[in-house]
């Protein structure tokens, strides 16, 4: 392979409110993700990854598209929509809800948030969500409209996080819990903030409605922020498999059950009757799934992981490593694997196909962070 | 702006069987549709666009997904899932066929192929067309199972696509009509072929099924056509402007409906009835579409559009410009535009905003091919 082709610039390929501050950063590399542009790099991987660990970062996450479900059926619809209870679901409370397909499978793993009495929005991960949502609307004749308005979602995210929100929102922001959320005033506007984000080091997510505030939010903050070094970021590789963060397209696709990925303690049985896939879930309850994300541990560095590599128990496939990179802070390259039942406990030992060579690997019983 | 950065690798930009290929040939561009990589750029867009329209290209358009209905009911389900009638849709022809949801926007304009009595598939564009099948399959209880099976589609595009085939696939293929279809040795495998593609200079599309069969046909290709110059190619978009193939996500959106597309030619009342979207569509044949796609002429030349362009007349909006690019052939910057009904008419002088300043655009009757 010679150099890492370029990212060709169309319309499909959505632009967001926020690439013009990103490309003043200096993007250097972008994904695609929900038809729309997401930063992956800006100084380096490692880089941006340590300054991550230690100051703070703001994230264009516009890629999470709002999938919105508006009538007087809008709480029913995502009830038969998800095998997760969501009775905590409330104006001032996210909750994470995977949604699966009639046989189980997952489509993918939103936060549910309550915008009003009969307004609710599904923040997504890759894969057009709206479309299976306004199908089972339009022909379980559900009295809900389902669109995807163009909210853009921008993320603080890091441990200086709250030093950073308190300066552009007030000291309230920090009163916010784990997927809390609320109302905070910016310039005149009323912007929803929770406390979420795709990182382990901390923040929230400010959900923008509207191109107009949209630059001015990005530079204030980055006004507020300069004596705590704030940069422009982006999820990190290595500190989202760290800390066992699963990516939707990457560590499970339509291939996998909730339970599979872990999921299993955001279900219990009384959520699963009547919605679309509860029956397969429960089944796979009480057999137990057939394998199941890990963590792993693999020796001296790895390159880039851009399709799922095999993992072998001598000559048999027990599963596969969907993303992997170096930790520095680790001193191994962490993975993100899924594996068979007879091989998933904590100590096995396997071996890892990667296209540079076969590496060992160890089966942890926890993510590293 | 710096340099265009680069595309981050990862799984869930899927790799297709052909990426061997495209990566020997060198690739210099990528896009990504329906998560999948998708070449754009070999030597450069201008020279890339003087080969497709002299000589032949092989495609790999992997990212064209199967969407795969399968059941008693899967043509009962097809037929209500779009405006058009589909008695014409048999093994050995295949059809295009928007899907519009309940208030007729488009969701996707894909091929629908017949594969058997009871299979029939959807050749996607971008946009995660089986959830909205799933759930209407799920939701309305069609016997029917839908799901994306991993098909990678590989196109024979140019003027010399005939000759080309028939040296692979032997002179029988000579005789497929456009959008004709029907199955064809390649070593030992039946493989079907469609006279079919995104480009207007001929050609077929191949539906590989199974990765092992994949690059013996990629290499049988270029040893075949050696003297032919075949080369590795791509979608173009000089050439896909200046023909008027339209792109879902560039040109049309789920903003859009069949009619203001020019699709209403697909359509007739009988086949309104009882489908997604039939009822919305008809009122909007009686009222007429508000706006349409139209070629439009922009004098000198444009920059990349990535991103819609608004069109003026006056201080009026009336419009948008959705894909653009400088043709060498016409010797002019050809475009595709949706413009508003009092000012669609050709000959129709209008200014289009671009981000490199205000040009002169005039609406012609067709486009240039």
């Amino acid at each position: 392979m010679g150099s890492i082709p370029v990212l060709s610039p169309s319309r499909r390929v959505r632009r967001t409110p926020f690439s013009p501050g990103v490309e003043a950063a200096g993007v250097k590399g972008y994904t695609v993700y929900n038809h729309t542009l997401l930063p992956t790099l800006f100084r380096s991987v490692e880089e941006d990854y340590r300054h991550l660990k230690s100051a703070v970062q703001v994230w264009d996450v516009s890629c999470e598209r709002q999938v919105r479900l508006k009538g007087p059926q809008a709480r029913a619809l995502l009830d038969v929509l998800t095998p997760r209870n969501i009775k905590v679901l409330t104006p001032s409370r996210c909750v994470y809800v995977p949604f699966a397909d009639r046989h189980g499978r997952i489509l993918n793993d939103p936060v549910a948030l309550q915008i009003g009495d009969d307004e609710y929005w599904a923040s997504i991960a890759d894969s057009d969500l709206a479309l299976w949502v306004a199908g089972v609307a339009a022909a379980a004749g559900f009295d809900c409209e389902v669109d995807e308005p163009d909210v853009a979602p921008l993320a603080i995210q890091g441990p200086l996080s709250d030093d950073l929100a308190a300066r552009v929102f007030g000291d309230e922001v920090r009163g916010l819990r784990h997927f809390g959320c609320g109302r905070f005033a910016f310039q005149g506007t009323q912007l929803l903030v929770a406390r979420s984000g795709y990182s382990k080091q901390g923040g929230f997510e400010i959900y923008v409605e509207g191109d107009d505030i949209a630059m001015p939010l990005w530079s204030a903050l980055f006004e507020a922020g300069a004596d705590l070094d704030v940069r422009a970021g982006c999820p990190n590789l290595i500190e989202r498999v760290e800390g066992g963060l699963l990516s939707y397209g990457n560590d499970m696709t339509r291939e996998n059950t909730p339970l599979e990925c872990g999921l299993g303690r955001f279900m219990n049985r009384s959520a699963l009757e009547g919605c679309y896939g509860g029956r397969a879930i429960a089944a796979e309850m009480v057999a137990g799934p057939a394998r199941m994300i890990r963590a792993l541990a693999i020796d001296g560095s790895v390159p880039g992981c851009d399709r799922a590599w095999p993992i072998w128990s001598g000559d048999r496939r027990v599963g596969q490593v969907t993303s992997a990179a170096w930790s520095p802070d680790f001193g191994t390259s962490v993975a993100i694997a899924m594996i068979d039942r007879d091989h998933w406990d904590a100590g096995s030992e396997l071996d890892v196909e990667t296209p540079d060579g076969t590496r060992r690997g160890t089966v942890r019983d926890s993510f590293w962070i």
